[in-house]
């Protein structure tokens, strides 16, 4: 089988995730790191049989058929742009922007261009999502009516600096929740309420942040999701879905980092969650390359496409506004 | 051991679960059943012991010690004050009227005869939630900063007859949920937002009802609670409670109807969870009873009171309100 | 509803849980309660409606409609002999007798009265074993070939001066192991051998017992059972069941005491099990009471019979053979 | 980092587990891939960044630190033998040979060459294995007593052509669990008591094999172990483990497949365990393959040697005795 050469944009924690993926994917070869930092892009290149390279040794390079744009979020916006305009198809890690106008010039720039975009969002190919996407697709629990997202990050997972820059908790990580609601519901929400407070770290608080969050969205046939956050799960990262229906009702557990218990005198242990996100979805950023390996063989169309990311980042925008004036914000069509 | 003379008010499916505990526990005996249905009223004594009676019969006889109110919620406010101004202790099952008016005029006819009113608040009793209280109270998971309460009635659980006079789903069913967040926060809510529908049942509909909701409070220090419900869960009543801290979650899983896997080449199989509350809370309801024979020994005060029926209602109140202005509404200290 | 009387005999531990079932149940009434310890039977009589009595009281009662044997084992021979004599139905505690002679005595008279004589394999009724045992007849796991039993007591469940009595673990202990291993396999099984050992307390090894053991088991057609047993389990009492058929596996879990988890970054922790007979077979001791009384009422013939209880020991005896020669021994039809 | 060259022989479904991980480990590098079938070894090659060779191009490079024995078991005594006598480590897929004598001859050659013997028994590396060992030898369950290994293969794991040259189920497959409990008993067995037969499929009962049996041994103190077998498991593969201490007790379950769970009138369904060893164990692979690297650089020895291989041989060897003489075999030392 050919296999399709990819570049990897940034050399950080998902570039590496990534950059692994590409490599051991029979369909595709990595083929250059691209990264500011020469060295981070050459150790993560020589791992994958790859080459550290300029950006520009990129776009002149026919053979380059998709990029992955895993670098700052502020050069999201610039790299899809250059990509798809220099013929390439490129799957993005979220955000595509974190201001709404620049993400709207990006979507217009895609469709001219005609390549497909991919939006990671990763959480959608988690083995336990895709049956339970199956599922309700196949009407295993009737009418989707209630929505429940928890996620939280670990104690410890995120330094503040990242923070300071990641557009507030709304944007940065709720984002990932708000895709998973309306992935799991099938159907737009119309209305957004929000309550939040800065109970974690102090820190956050001076930043201006939220670190704890409820977020309840409805549709216009008056489904309702509702969604949870906090930036601090001391037992390790927390990331359960549920879907209750008209039948039944379908949800995702914490998965244990082994499966031994220990049972004592003073009760019966189990290991803790997965720490973060690079363990906890290993298998999701594998099956989600998957799937993009087979948007370049035009098997299927990107199903997360920057749509869908502007999508989560209109409900984004809604809960921040709900959040100031105490009100159901209306979400725009 | 001397025995507490017990009046049982209301035959009904409540009212047999109270009257076998007053009559099984070593500290309390049933001596009157009483019950506008005469044949009930018999049935419901016989089988434990006592006698049906007229009302009157119980205020006269000056060895019933308490009264239990399982009757017509109608029924609630003027039974409380017959009984404490006849110089019985009063135990009762929510709510103590829908009308908070109506509340108020209660407890201070309870405060002006000086004898103890204990709200039946059920769950509170459940062994998981007295061992999570207990642990939260010890420090266990920290500061408390985000609680999360699932609440759903099995499907065919109640009877649209019932529902019509119940007051509304919030002064009915959430009613138990607000008591249960109050208990785990420890600390009062300051704001309420709701968001609901009625997707189950068109009946529920038709009578202005709701039956599928969610319900964000916060307190003055900005912790949240999250409320969600359903009328209709089709594996059974569903009922868990977490509590997220600073240094880690508690959490109530469903109690499965038997302990028995299956496994085959379609997937694991367990038990489904009890059907409804006797079942589901049966544990519950004899540790509440114990509580209150300790109320009776003068031993401790009533752990839900008075103030937290109408704390409850307060809640619903705003929630209601918010519903219909699509406000964050302030609850009245 | 017409109540059978019944007279206890033997007012211990496993008579109170007898007691209470024979009085709560709608079908039968306890009348007396039969035991040498003046007080103990007078107490227990009293919590139940009845009235201690002296043994004769009961053998010229002709209302009394059945007994229950919950006395020392010594006893239990002569008690049904008696019973059955008396015209009375007996429901009795495992073991029938220390003996096979004496066994073998006791069913020859009971079959010649022509009474009924259930016997109180309590963990048939338990709820998960119920639905296992419906789901292996209705052909779920296809053929049974391979079952394994693990049983162990609790850590402090039993006294030593108990188990200088008990006959040894095979005939005390493991008696319901192997009663439990017929129930579910459904074919008899042709040979047994054993491996044991005393190394929880030095005490069960001075009075030459074992107090950790492996027997397994074959039938003629070749299916495997297993049973393993610890006289000391810290967590609590180990009861679990495991079907292996060609269809798939029924298992039975242990039952924890309350539904809460506690996730902290050492772990998740749930309750241990109950910790023993009383409190984790207490809806089996109430199945089984009110499975005999449809005896009595002549609905259907004792599912645990004489013969079942002389089984049962025919296996411990040949586990004992198997642990003294080192061979795999014959069980006699 | 340097990184060791390794030559890898059999390009089979364990070859593939073990050639990846090889590759991707950063202190090793896959060189040669030597397989009979040509276009096997040339297509495991590839993706892995080596070449296909015949055998004799590994023993003449000097820059092959080990090999990886991963071949038909006819041909593991001798790859060994010739592997140690060119100087490599070696890594070696269980078992050295079906002949106890040959496995005599073996050792002495790896003795007298002094080169590592790894024998990969890779359950040790699970990461409930690895934490349940650490466990133990903390005391966290105080002294081992009881240890139970469920090992049962998935229907439709294994072609009976294979199964015809596997030297029988007890050398084949219970050979992993011989190693298991050994390696969690901390102790040898003396002795070893056997139940089998064929149930689960006539051509392995014509063949001569069995494919459902018990095996229980004993340490000199009276310490026990119990083995449970079943060639046919329509769930999947099931492999748990249980250690019963003084203290507590320590035990693996399976893994299923993904987290959901699916709640519905009819019980709560989760995913079944993984279907086979290459998915259940790929962690235990990817853990052993770093150990034999920290052994290649010298940081300690194998922690599974060829003895360990022996003496799981020798097990089965009494077990086999044990089956055919219904006694309870002594153990040579």
């Amino acid at each position: 089988m050919s296999r399709f050469d990819v570049a990897m944009f940034g050399a950080g924690r998902i570039g590496a995730v990534h950059a692994r993926n590409v490599a051991e994917h029979p369909g595709s070869r990595l083929k250059y790191v691209v990264d500011p930092v020469d060295a981070a892009a050459r150790a993560l290149a020589e791992r994958n049989g790859a080459r550290a390279a300029p950006e520009d040794a990129v776009w002149s390079d026919p053979e380059v058929a998709a990029i992955v744009v895993g670098s700052a979020t502020s050069a999201h916006a610039e790299l899809i742009e250059k990509g798809v305009r220099a013929g390439k198809a490129v799957f993005c890690e979220k955000p595509i922007d974190l201001s709404l106008a620049r993400v709207d010039a990006v979507l217009k720039v895609v469709e001219a261009c005609g390549r497909p975009l991919f939006m990671a969002f990763n959480r959608r190919f988690d083995p336990g999502i895709l049956e339970m996407k199956r599922r309700i697709v196949a009407g295993d629990v009737g009418d989707v009516e209630l929505v429940t997202v928890v996620s939280k990050d670990p104690d410890g997972g995120l330094p503040i600096e990242y923070l300071k820059t990641s557009g507030g908790m709304f944007r940065d990580m709720t984002i990932h929740d708000f895709d998973m609601a309306r992935h799991v519901m099938g159907e737009e929400f119309t209305s957004v309420q929000a309550t939040a407070g800065a109970l974690c770290d102090p820190a956050i608080r001076e930043i201006g942040d939220v670190d704890t969050a409820c977020v309840s969205m409805q549709t216009a046939s008056g489904r309702i999701a509702v969604i949870t956050n906090s930036r601090r799960a001391t037992f390790g990262y927390d990331q359960r879905v549920e879907v209750h229906g008209s039948k039944g009702m379908l949800r995702t557990e914490n998965v244990p980092q082994d499966a031994l218990v220990l049972e004592r005198a003073d009760g019966v242990r189990r290991a803790k969650p997965w720490f973060f996100f690079v363990e906890r979805y290993a298998r999701s950023y594998a099956n989600e390359w998957a799937h993009f390996v087979d948007v370049l063989k035009g098997a299927c169309a990107p199903s997360a496409s920057g749509v869908d990311g502007r999508n989560a980042l209109l409900l984004a925008e809604a809960a921040y506004e709900s959040l100031a004036t105490g009100r159901r914000v209306a979400v725009p069509p």
